[in-house]
């Protein structure tokens, strides 16, 4: 079964290809701002999943309050496009990367991250080279073992060690919390703060991270700002994670069937270069909704095996299928653009500009 | 330890970078075609793993008999630069492919693979698009159980579907064995081969593929080419199968130490949006050079975490290390250019020019 918008995609443009829903994409950003709203936090959203200056003005035009990125790449293409409160949560290190940084700071308000002291002690290089201070937070680790310090000792060492280092700035505290990890944050937060306090700093941003947290936005006493991402479209793993339904899900990858060679098999044209090996932790790589009950089960990089044989429907060959994928972001760095709709509507191509920004 | 030309990686490009060696990679192109003449098939390379027309004409330079490609805006890009012998090993569907695949197989000579008789059926369309007969393999699953018919009488029947549809040319089988499928292979070829042939058709076209099938290349008795794709780059997966040594593996990864919040603990620049979570089912996402012992154990998106506990020699934050990847295809696919050295010298660097063609 294709559905007259799967068969007019097809035809216009092709299979395998990602699909977005305008109504979809702006209600997901009204809710979520809502939600920011009422908690009384800023919402900065990591622009990592839609990788669109396009879409980060509409997320600002909705309220957000600058933006958040990765890669120093990403924040390039938002910068020329206008947008001048950037956070690049990322540690970042080295003298190529301190000219680029210096470069985008003296045309936008930028903030990095730091966990250690080996790139707090490059970040000067970047200040100079905009002529103005340079905000630094501290990235705390409370609980995913990424990047982070893991005690609030540390956390104060470095908050001193940026406000003693040459046009930098201590801007405050950035936190990813588990989704059960809340209490903890709370309690590093808080004795972090009373330690930068001693010494004569404050935090002006405490920014907490997550689509999935979107549940817990607000708790931590004293964040000003929350980062998600992946809620402009969410995906599978963020309705396993109770955050979103399907009918929140804005991205799907229209993929023709192109073989049917067992009776309980076949072939998507989408495979680990399109959908990603990511599995977001869950059984399958993706949802079919027109068969619910059929599991991706594998990839090669261009085939996507469908395994049938629990699935009472099953489609056949050059049936084009909707897919909502199990982690969006990653997905969506695979491609150069998207097909943006309204319901049954194509209105064209929207380039995900910052995609392949590796550096 | 940072390798000088690891830093001068970083100083110049900034990481993380794929660097490939061209002294590897001409030695790796020179040695399977050396290879595929003593096993007396043509070599017909897939360019599915370096995505780059300089290189498929290398390849074509040293002897390779055309290219294979996966996908048909990898074979627009290698037709518009220059190249005129192109199979697409899969199954094409849809009007919009088939107006493209015209388009192609009016400038260069094509051949397409088909498993079933919807494919075929659409086929004739491109041909009379073009003005001329367009070439179809009748693709043979032979143990992989991804696209392929499952039967020597299904082939034959496909093969006289093509040889009775207008514009078409039957061109033979395309088989992918395991790699210790062989003999089921050569069993499977010869009953098919039989069929066609009672029916006044014959194959031109007998073609294998597998980089890890090296070891196995001329096997089939019949077989006119073979389609390897990565053994120009090599990787882990081609390590563990046999068929090359690190020598041999010509891409690395050059990636920075960002972070080592813990003693046993520390963050690579490189996550799942550069090194890919395809796995190739090997325990780890990479060897580092530097330190064999540490195990990239798992991804954010641009996030790489090392498991440091069984590692004798520890990276400090701002070292650049080099990654041999586990599957170097999906890891070229992620980025718009690789840089070229040649030992320690850079040379520049290389468009992946066909990357990102999903279509």
């Amino acid at each position: 079964m294709t559905t007259p918008l799967a068969a007019k995609i097809a035809r216009e443009y092709g299979t395998p290809c990602a699909v977005i829903d305008m109504d979809r994409v702006e209600r997901n950003i009204a809710r979520i701002q809502a939600a920011c709203d009422a908690a009384g936090v800023a919402n900065r959203p990591h622009i990592k999943t839609h990788k669109s200056p396009m879409l980060a003005k509409l997320q600002i035009e909705a309220g957000a309050h600058g933006i958040t990125c990765q890669k120093l790449g990403e924040a390039e293409v938002m910068a020329e496009a206008g947008i001048d409160d950037i956070l690049i949560s990322y540690n970042l290190i080295g003298e190529e990367k301190m000219a680029r940084l210096g470069a985008l700071q003296a045309r936008a308000n930028m903030t990095v991250a730091a966990d250690n002291s080996t790139v707090i002690a490059g970040l000067p290089q970047a200040a100079a080279i905009s002529g103005r201070p340079l905000s630094v937070a501290v990235e705390c680790d409370t609980g995913r073992k990424r990047a982070g310090v893991e005690t609030p000792a540390e956390a104060i060492a470095l908050a001193r060690e940026i406000a003693a280092s040459k046009g930098l700035v201590f801007a405050g505290f950035m936190l990813y919390p588990t989704e059960t990890g809340w209490a903890e944050a709370q309690k590093f937060y808080d004795e972090a703060l009373a330690g930068v306090r001693t010494h004569g700093l404050d935090a002006t941003m405490v920014s907490t991270g997550g689509t999935p947290n979107l549940k817990n936005v607000g708790k931590l006493k004293g964040a000003t700002e929350h980062r998600p991402g992946t809620y402009i479209y969410n995906d599978r793993m963020q309705v396993a994670a109770g955050v979103a339904t399907w009918d929140d899900c804005a991205l799907n990858i229209y993929s023709t069937v192109v073989s049917r060679a067992g009776p309980d098999r076949g072939i998507l044209d989408a495979g680990s270069k399109t959908l990603t090996s990511d599995t977001g932790g869950l059984d399958g790589h993706g949802l079919i909704l027109e068969h619910p009950e059929a599991r991706i089960a594998r990839f090669a990089e261009e085939h996507g095996f469908l395994d049938l044989a629990r699935s009472n429907t099953r489609p056949n060959v050059g049936d084009v299928v909707r897919i909502v994928p199990n982690h969006v972001c990653v997905v969506v760095n695979m491609m150069d653009e998207v097909v943006m709709v309204r319901g049954e509507e194509i209105i064209g191509t929207l380039p995900v500009a910052a995609r392949g920004k590796l550096r």
